[in-house]
């Protein structure tokens, strides 16, 4: 019977057998000491035979390995094992291209990328990796608990979706089609049949961006709700969801957040604080002396000074901008002219976008004319305002983005297990 | 202050306020009744007033409305409310072509899916992706308890990866790249990462099938393991794992299945009934006359009677059918070339394959080779090997083939919200 490495504990003086990955080896002495990895944790195992040793010698790290042994509690109180006998599962007779026992890779990102199916196992992406399912998995645990249903959106879209150029298209069968850019038409035709909903959605974007934040393959965390007062109703929502994950994913991942040196997120009581857009200019005028007469939209610079901003003043790493001056053709416009969109700043990044959507039928379709598109190529989702939907609006975080900040990394790529950019798909190189 | 359905029972005899989506109104003599829909629930509302019922007369259903009135309980005990003022939010001015009242819709499923914005307001939709929710929330789950690793695979691939004609082609940049055709490789790596991993993967086939059964883009519930004995161990958690999933779902969507007539289905103790594709045969030759000289898979209609088969024997709608004669070339053969590969049927369906996978660097390389592949395409996933693999299997469930199981629909398309198939492309025709 295989006992897992989180048991030993509780077998103490007993033999037990341990199964798992030899993470590193040495020796000190006449002492030979052994780490091994299974999926609960890792162990160390002692030995003072010499003909286990010279087994031992051996041995390359990443080695499969059963171990037998009695198990112990070393000076400090963890256990250990007192190695009585080894097993080589799959034995491994070289060393991998990437160094697997540096406490931080010391190989670039472009050879860690390209060794990612080996790299993967570093301490460093093991941390990364886990500390994001723990971002998912209370993501959706807020989502359900706040009545929302999840729901999954189509990636293979007819020809004409969202609108703009940067889609990547696709042969099916005798037609086109394209890959999804975003969840935002899915989203709202669900929030008429369950008012509200969460989703987890892949988007594709052929931007040629090679900055550390863009990629081509990446996943938003979607959330629409109908019978909103007003944006403020979404960005309360969006700060608990965040605060929610933070505290979850902070007790959790402790240990991983500490090993990555991860630096905890600052967040104020209550709703993160909110700057409408001409409150950002003129902050960004008084304060940082940056002309921004004639803006529509915020620079990364400028992007960086306003979380400078948040922090001084509200101790905060997050910051609300609303009411920019563009925006997609669903983001609703007041009588003014106004529009209620909202991006939420974080450490120098916009890590999400939303706002409340048109519910008027006639304005819709005007604004979708006013773009220069046909409003026939979106029929199937103006038919839903036809039939009724409430005031509603919601948000879009970049996965990947949350996952950076909350790990503490500055390039997206080091937070997807397999990234695509205009240079690679899914980490391997392309020119 | 916005009172929820599902809270009204907590304010009898006050005035409350109820936002929500007009379901359907009838007149009994001089009163009118009124079923209003908000996320929660579903709530009578009810007036003699003749104002308010003039009022009532102009609306359409699907109406978005905000009511307010006193909170009581109808003579069976169920809250309802006594109309005393009526606000139109959204009004609808016509009627769906989709009968959203009818308790079946009576449509046929292509115009269902031509309309399918606002058919999935019928309850019958609204019904079977509430229970789609509640089967991927218990999915995770289980595999959480189990100590598996939610992982996130790529969807873009380069040009080759597994193999096979079926793949949907893609520009990318000055590259062709393909679309995923499932996870496996991906969590055959990340199990070097963590042992033990699951994840909800979408997949693309350009298959030309226009069956209840097959669409183009599917999504599978991923699962792979280390440290296996045999492929019983796989066996044995899938087992477990749809036990989990239906013991949560029949319990958390009681009413939806009810009014979904859904048979439940049924499970023997213990693991799932299973059989050598070798027993098979023999069984599909004594008890049904079917000739299988010189099978090495199963026809669509002998899935169906081995599925008579296990209910009739085993009490139970599931059987294991193991050691095919044909397999991926990632699939485990044995010293006597026995394949180590596992389907999972269900009331006349393949809902899943799986198995043990090659752990060995030379034997899948050979194994690439007798494909008529190229080792050279498949470098990164083949490292893993060199650097230790442990003795690893799992499976892929079909989504939303579980789906119409537990719902009991007979085509797919019903069990996807928008359903591509060579016919379709996100349930709009293209042909």
């Amino acid at each position: 019977m295989r006992t897992l490495i989180s048991e030993i504990k509780t077998k103490l003086e007993q033999t037990v057998k341990i199964k798992g990955r030899l993470i590193s080896k040495r020796e000190l002495g006449a002492i030979s000491f052994l780490k091994i990895q299974d999926f609960t944790g890792v162990c160390q195992i002692v030995t003072q035979d010499k003909s286990l040793i010279s087994l031992i010698e051996a041995m390359h790290p990443q080695s499969i390995l059963e171990v037998e042994g009695k198990a112990v509690l070393d000076p400090k109180g963890n256990p250990e094992i007192h190695l009585e006998s080894i097993n080589i599962i799959n034995a491994v007779k070289e060393t991998p291209g990437i160094d697997l026992q540096s406490k931080e890779p010391k190989e670039k990102l472009e050879t860690i990328l390209s060794h990612r199916a080996i790299s993967l196992r570093h301490p460093k992406y093991q941390d990364i990796f886990k500390v994001e399912a723990a971002i998912i998995q209370s993501y959706r645990e807020f989502m359900t608990d706040f009545g929302a249903t999840e729901f999954f959106s189509p990636l293979i879209l007819a020809s004409s979706s969202e609108g703009g150029a940067e889609i990547f298209e696709l042969e099916y069968f005798d037609s086109k089609a394209t890959l999804a850019q975003s969840a935002q038409l899915y989203k709202q035709i669900m929030v008429g049949v369950y008012e509200r909903v969460f989703g987890l959605s892949k988007c594709f974007r052929a931007e040629n961006s090679n900055t550390r934040r863009h990629v081509t393959e990446a996943t938003q965390l979607e959330f629409e709700m109908g019978f909103i007062e007003s944006i403020d109703d979404i960005l309360e929502v969006e700060t608990n969801a965040i605060k929610y994950i933070l505290e979850k994913v902070y007790s959790k991942c402790e240990k991983e957040l500490d090993r990555l040196n991860a630096r905890r997120l600052m967040v104020p009581d209550g709703t993160f604080p909110k700057l409408t857009f001409d409150e950002a200019c003129k902050v960004l005028n008084d304060k940082f002396e940056i002309d921004t007469e004639g803006w529509d939209d915020l620079s990364t610079e400028s992007e960086k000074l306003l979380c400078e901003y948040a922090r001084q003043e509200f101790n905060s790493d997050f910051i609300f901008v609303t009411n920019f001056k563009k925006a997609a053709f669903y983001a609703y416009r007041d009588e003014d002219g106004m529009i209620h969109n909202v991006d939420l700043l974080c450490k120098e990044m916009e890590i999400s976008s939303g706002g409340r959507r048109f519910d008027s039928y006639e304005d819709l379709k005007m604004s979708i004319v006013a773009e220069g598109m046909d409003p026939q190529d979106f029929s199937e989702y103006l038919s839903i305002f036809k039939f009724g939907m409430p005031p509603h609006g919601g948000f879009g975080i970049g996965f990947e983005r949350l996952v950076m900040l909350i790990t503490g990394q500055d390039n997206i790529r080091e937070c997807i297990l397999f990234p695509s950019d205009p240079k690679r798909i899914a980490s391997q190189n392309i020119r």
